[in-house]
């Protein structure tokens, strides 16, 4: 297979239209209206085979996973998404390969109506980036520094699934992705989180007009804290017990394990929003009455630092670093 | 150094301000302002280490060449850059080598007021993606496909410097990029082309109202050529002596190989457009004015296939494949 008929593969798999997409995929460049009244929200993220996700990674859970990491940087900023566009660095041009990575990438490009409309093709070590676009209205953009003190913290979705599936693999490597026909098995739901994350795309837009600071979860609850309370210039406390997440871990995990993987896991891609505790009540049940959660974790804090409080009341430890890609 | 004191060395570096970035660096994305009656054009590309420069290429060539290339996507679609996106893929988090890098990126951006609003930054195979978004008023996106019978093909900038440069680095690998100091030697003249293309950013500007086709020739222009005669379902004839760069690398090097730098040596980040030939001579006058160049170097047939002559009036042959980065 060479360059081009990769890319038409691609085409093939990631065929889903829109009306304002003025020039797609097979030009130099893409051309897309923004509409009126709206701001250009965009990010870009790259997986590294190996490092982001495991060798043996199934080429469509990839696909999947690699436009959901970006999803849920938009989804923290409030925005909708529209555009993405696709560089896939392989070592080989294996067909099937790429057509069930296209497939996996296709898959969440139709629950949100993305448009895959450019990208590059190179050989080299696998490396894939993904560029996202959506649209926020004017000065609707949700920000990490507009935490203010006695703000509720809350976590749309849950958190520390995807570390204990990555955890699982390391004692299950051979569990092989033969785990999509063994779905009653919490360890490996464990591993469909890590696979499959879900972005908080709804929901993120749903908390545009209610949250007043929002992070997407990607590198652990406490790192990712850590970047709304410096750039909001506020501090925290957080009740360990109320995580989303921790209680049915712990169900299988020694307490201590379950706590690090849902303090700083990663991988979660659930967002992270503050917002005034006379607001939080009616958020919940919006995203109730959507199929969503909000669970309360804690408060904001005129005191600079995180806390963190076990159910007993003692002050639980954890490291601050979250994921480093260079540590 | 860390992943964050590595961001934070990119942004001092990168420091270019534009009104109409809402939210860039340090968020989850980027906000952006898209101007009323424009719309966006984006583009990605990729440049593996080894493969699409040499291994020892100075860091601030790499920062310039990878932002470069995007620039002549977006060149071709007539746009007006205005932001980036950076995600680096880096074996280790050198400081020098960063910084280096983030100077080369950022005096290219600042010829162009570009400014860097995002990105990513992972440790892996280095592998260097660039997302460039500008944009075209609405409907005036120059395409591959417009191109006419009895158009005139013309070269905006010039071919093979590049392929020459890189030719030239097989024999003498060490020239070891000293060869800024020795600009009066051709062959060092060729690596710089190769080092620092040159994006025809004003010329796309210029030519974006006269142009009946557009595209930058990156991987020769027996190839590119080639996109805009299937994207148009037309064919094409065309003089060797007279593209331009062909006179001046004979001079140095055997005709028949100066042809296949020409031809097809790639890397040329030139653009390659079509226009009725009662308006070349307005463009090229408009061109030389404004200190750039415009050569004809053929015209559109109804005949399909392309046709290259020689100054002796034979045919010259010539692969067609340009670089195919999976054959």
């Amino acid at each position: 297979m060479n360059e081009f008929e990769l890319i038409d593969l691609i085409r093939a798999e990631c065929a889903l239209q829109r009306p304002d997409v003025r020039i797609g995929i097979g030009d130099d460049a893409a051309a897309v209206e923004v509409p009126p009244g709206c701001e250009l929200v965009v990010c870009t993220d790259t997986l590294v085979a190996g490092r982001h996700f495991p060798l043996n990674t199934r080429p469509e859970d990839i696909g999947w996973k690699v436009l959901a990491v970006n999803l849920s940087d938009l989804a923290a900023m409030g925005a909708t998404p529209a555009f993405a566009l696709l560089a896939l660095c392989l070592p080989d041009a294996d067909a099937n390969w790429v057509r069930a990575f296209a497939r996996g990438f296709a898959e969440l490009s139709a629950q949100h109506r993305i448009a895959l409309i450019g990208g590059d093709t190179t050989r080299g070590p696998m490396t894939i980036t993904v560029t996202a676009l959506g649209f926020v209205p004017i000065g609707k953009a949700l920000k990490r520094s507009g935490a203010m003190v006695g703000d509720v913290i809350a976590v749309c979705g849950d958190l520390g699934a995807a570390a204990a599936g990555l955890r699982y693999l390391d004692t299950h490597p051979d569990c092989g992705r033969a785990y999509r026909l063994q779905r009653h098995r919490t360890e490996h739901q464990w591993v469909d989180r890590l696979d499959r994350p879900l972005p908080q795309v709804e929901q993120g837009i749903m908390l545009r007009d209610i949250a007043s600071s929002a992070i997407d979860i990607s590198d652990g609850l406490v790192a990712d804290l850590g970047h709304v309370l410096r750039a909001s210039g506020v501090g925290a406390d957080i009740q360990l017990a109320t995580i989303p997440g921790f209680e049915s871990i712990r169900e299988h995990i020694d307490a201590d394990v379950a706590a690090r993987l849902v303090l700083s896991g990663g991988d979660d891609y659930a967002l992270l929003v503050t917002m005034p505790q006379n607001a939080f009540e009616q958020a919940r049940s919006a995203l109730i009455a959507s199929g969503s959660s909000l669970t309360a974790i804690g408060l904001i804090s005129s005191e600079p630092g995180l806390r963190i409080i076990d159910a007993n009341g003692n002050s639980v430890q954890c490291d601050n670093a979250g994921w480093d890609h260079f540590a």
